[in-house]
């Protein structure tokens, strides 16, 4: 894909002294989403991945939860400079089965009219659409399992490698195995990647799966995370406090600063097993 | 301000042994932002700065450009639940003066509907919207100032110092002095609550000032910097490839990876003055 990546010319100066280099950039463009020919979002991603973008977009929001939800998605030719098409329209058609909301689906985990625009609201908007029970998922996952996982991240990264400049996110399964690795100059696209690759395979509730990010784990994370039915998110840097809150009140494992053999576990520390964790001891 | 982090009881592991703490993260709540009433957009916010988030918004999006668009900022007492104001919807109102714009704002800088959804299009929407000539900014810069503003940021960042998870964003005049710095979980948010602070202080344009992020430079980030008049973008890490073309379309200088004494600098290089520039090598 010649997209994703774009090599620029550029001045690269180190104790006051320059010197003119190529350098690789990870790409950026506009994609439009579209569900039945509707406008509903444009984002601004690294190309590639497309279709599985807009599909796990639309789980993320709640629209769709399997591979037959979907009959169709494509490259909008309507949408061009001058007749070409630019690649950055995609249109997802959904089974005559599926209830397509009304309105800007983006505000549905933000506020609701009925209670008001706060953090709470936006927590029991998810649990209203969410179809998945991820704290009924009894996974078991060691803590030396979760501690390899960000180097193998970072090695499945080939964009990050070749620019240093973008996001990453994986599935991995309890046996520290990946999945799936998506990247994007948005941290919200490459969880949308993956998710939307695995409902592409029909693999939703993504159960006893891990998501690993590169970055911070924010609200937005967190609800993605619950709409696939993953039960664990690990992230290499800081929750927010309404991660952690979303992440509690739905029974989602939330691991921040997994870095090295140390961790933070914020919600649901039972999936997670330790040297020290009772079975272990009682055992030794 | 007790809304900008909370404290949560965590599970710390390190080398398999745990040990429960506290931890103290970040908040993150909703911002509904409205105009003469009317709500815009939805965006996921450390709180704290509400005005001057409002307010850089509507510059970003090329609504208002100085103190006297806006008569007046408020919080909405309407929006509550059961009553109590959730300090979480911002209403600006307009001078008479100002055009207010039809439709989706946040669309105008990434597609319209006469040219295709593409980078080019993107680049075209902005040099439309802008009322600042940044690339007849004079400004000359000491790469040697550059280089020691990472480190002021850091120091600056308050939040970041507790929590270990906040995007930062500041602005610095010619001299590496610090004029304006603000935190928040969302890159964007941190950039249009400094770009507010100098609205509402009547300082647009920016000019001659840097603005310095923490982390990579996206295309949204430099669109902020020309609405706001700021000649000079340099972030910790790298920017994506529609960020160099819409620099070098505008005429802003943008550096990347600067990092201890070396960056890299991706545009507007004629700017940044260094030991072997020909001026100071002549004068040898």
């Amino acid at each position: 894909m010649g997209r994703v990546t774009n090599r620029y010319r550029v001045l690269r100066l180190a104790d006051g002294v320059g010197e003119a280099r190529p350098d690789t950039l990870a790409a950026e463009e506009p994609l439009e989403i579209r569900m039945n020919g509707r406008p509903l979002t444009v984002t601004m991603r690294t190309p590639g991945e497309d279709f599985d973008l807009a599909a796990g977009f639309l789980v993320s929001e709640g629209v769709i939860a399997e591979a037959a939800d979907i009959t169709a998605i494509r490259y909008c030719a309507g949408a061009t400079v001058r007749g070409a098409n630019t690649y950055n329209v995609v249109d997802v058609r959904l089974a005559d089965t599926v209830a397509v909301p009304e309105g800007s689906l983006e505000r549905n985990f933000y506020t609701t009219s009925s209670c008001g625009v706060c953090g709470k609201a936006s927590l029991d908007a998810v649990r209203t659409v969410s179809r998945w029970a991820v704290d009924a998922d009894p996974v078991q996952l060691d803590a030396a399992t979760l501690s390899a996982l960000p180097d193998t991240l970072r090695a499945a990264q080939r964009i990050f490698d070749r620019t240093g400049g973008l996001h990453g996110a994986a599935l991995f399964d309890t046996a520290g195995e990946l999945w799936c690795v998506r990247e994007d100059v948005g941290r919200h696209n490459a969880v949308d990647k993956v998710i939307g690759w695995a409902l592409r395979q029909d693999r939703l509730p993504l159960a006893g799966m891990t998501l690993m990010v590169s970055g911070r784990a924010s609200f937005e994370l967190v609800q993605k995370a619950v709409m696939a039915g993953i039960p664990v998110l690990a992230a290499v840097s800081a929750p927010s406090s309404l991660a952690v809150d979303l992440a509690r009140e739905m029974g989602l494992t939330l691991v921040g600063f997994l870095r090295g053999t140390t961790m933070n576990v914020y919600a649901g520390d039972e999936r997670i097993r330790t040297e020290d964790s009772p079975p272990r001891r009682s055992a030794g």
